[in-house]
């Protein structure tokens, strides 16, 4: 059995719970908080709650610690102070600040002799390993990375710093007719406004003035001015009911050519009806790579790039070879 | 620069050279064939075509040797005899065969130090891939594998044997709705004829029984008999204007659950132009890999599952992780 720490339990966190249970081989060890473990409930019963401040000196008893903290200032911190003391594993998602990243978690965790796995979800996890498939196999190509349908977080709270506005949840949508244009293998020039809009579904105050919101949304900087934009105003209620889930999913589309005018064109799409807990599926069979690359004396930083699949799987080379290959 | 060899030059032979061509860092050193050497013409000017009787001894000086045989009996025999003697790669697809035939390649490459990559192309290949990457982050799931539309050449030969058939092309379908209801996540049990239906392009002899044909082709065991089948007789003319090409694809489709209810779809696609210039793109990314960690000194026999994504780019890990992670 592969012993597991999760630091954090927000969404992520308890995704990633759900996902170990799926797994045989891997058995949940602890739940580390940096709030008051006594005040937290887990969903597995049995297993204990602890303070993050137990995970100093490497003393617990973990084959690897999954990280589910925030890429903006919570993992720039923790994924390099504990690759320094176990076998850890993230899912950083700043890709500007990746390569800075990765030396940071290399240093600590080669001095240490551990492996820390980085950027370890969809995107950046699945969809990246697909473009580099993609891109090696057909190097004279485009890869096209469609998001939606689904919740975007980082919209959701942009819109809900708002004044007057007390609940949002954005929708990323892919544009149908950018999807279909790329999936015919036309390789188009697409603008941002092109490929995806934006839908907003948002709770106001009361009296709160729905016009100024509304153009608050649509003019906002980086997060809408550069899409199509939809808001639509409903109660609390409806927010409940209808928006409480968080599904997401998206597609990378690879239009490549071989001989003259000779197209191909590889899609691997997502349909999820539930971003952390898929997002916590990748983490959890990475960290059975982390900890398996480890027993084999490998450390450092790495990333999906670096891991050959049958590390990822309980099933042994043969079985794999027999029945899946 | 990698120096390549192709054994053989049928169509994968070609679709390899077209692939070797898009990769700047790739070159191809020569062509090996058991026919005349003297009698073909290749299409890359300049680049000798050899006897295959110049490989023995293990003097050719390539890097890599890319063997474009049949499954049947040519690459049972070729890979491990050549893995004695040099790198080696092909695109074994005989599924029952795998074991023995990785067992084969492994002893000739592990006593010659040198590495032999079996099993490559789409499926066997990125098919593979997918699965398990999808069974390894969604342990309770099911795998679902469509082929089509497309041309399967197994089956235009075993039509081509019919008494008073002068040619076939039989193209594999999915069937709609099969395919909507494993995209819906149902993960619904299908029978052989529920998954795929199969159409045949005929052309006869002058005066045949088409009738006869027609029910030769429908009822012949392990290739038609499981299918629903449409036979549609037409002439030379019109098989050459219209199914000169050898398009093909498919779809792995993954619907896997995470905590109770909570559904994913995975699916990876292809839509080929030319199936044999796409596995031989896919061999020639994997042919890169096959050196390279012949040069970190791993030897024996390999299959994609055992090669991580990087060393198939020839981009650095840092440009790598900095633009496509």
């Amino acid at each position: 059995m592969i012993k597991i720490g999760i630091l954090g339990y927000g969404n992520l966190g308890r995704g990633t719970e759900a996902a170990i249970k799926k797994n045989p081989d891997l058995a949940l060890t602890a739940v580390y908080t940096r709030r008051n473990p006594e005040a937290l409930t887990i969903n597995t019963p049995g297993v204990p709650v602890k303070s993050a401040e137990a995970l100093e000196g490497g003393k617990e008893d973990i084959d690897v610690l999954i990280i589910c903290g925030g890429s903006a200032t919570d993992l720039p911190q923790m994924t390099p102070k504990y690759a320094a003391l176990y076998n850890v594993i993230d899912s950083f998602d700043t890709h500007a600040n990746i390569p800075q990243h990765f030396a940071n978690v290399d240093a600590a965790a080669k001095a240490a002799g551990k492996v820390g796995i980085i950027s370890c979800g969809w995107d950046p996890g699945m969809f990246s390993i697909n473009r580099l498939y993609s891109l090696s196999v057909l190097p004279d190509g485009e890869a096209y990375t469609f998001w939606g349908k689904g919740v975007s977080q980082g919209h959701s709270d942009a819109v809900r710093r708002i004044d007057g506005v007390k609940d949002c949840r954005q929708y990323t949508i892919p544009v149908p007719a950018a999807l279909e244009s790329v999936r015919s293998g036309k390789n188009p020039t697409l603008t941002t406004r092109e490929k995806h809009t934006r839908e907003c579904f948002v709770v106001a105050e009361d009296g709160a003035d729905l016009a100024r919101i509304e153009s608050e949304i649509k003019t906002m900087p980086n997060y809408f001015s550069d899409y199509d934009t939809t808001v639509h105003f409903i109660s609390a209620e409806e927010m409940a009911r209808d928006h409480s889930g968080l599904p997401h999913g998206g597609s990378v589309i690879y239009g490549g050519t071989t001989s003259d005018g000779t197209k191909h064109v590889i899609e691997y799409s997502l349909k999820l009806d539930s971003n952390p807990e898929f997002t916590g599926s990748v983490l959890a069979a990475f960290a059975r790579a982390a900890v398996r690359l480890n027993q084999e004396g490998r450390s450092g930083a790495m990333s999906v790039f670096d891991i050959a699949p049958a590390y990822l799987s309980p099933k042994t080379a043969e079985e794999l070879r027999a029945h899946y290959l």
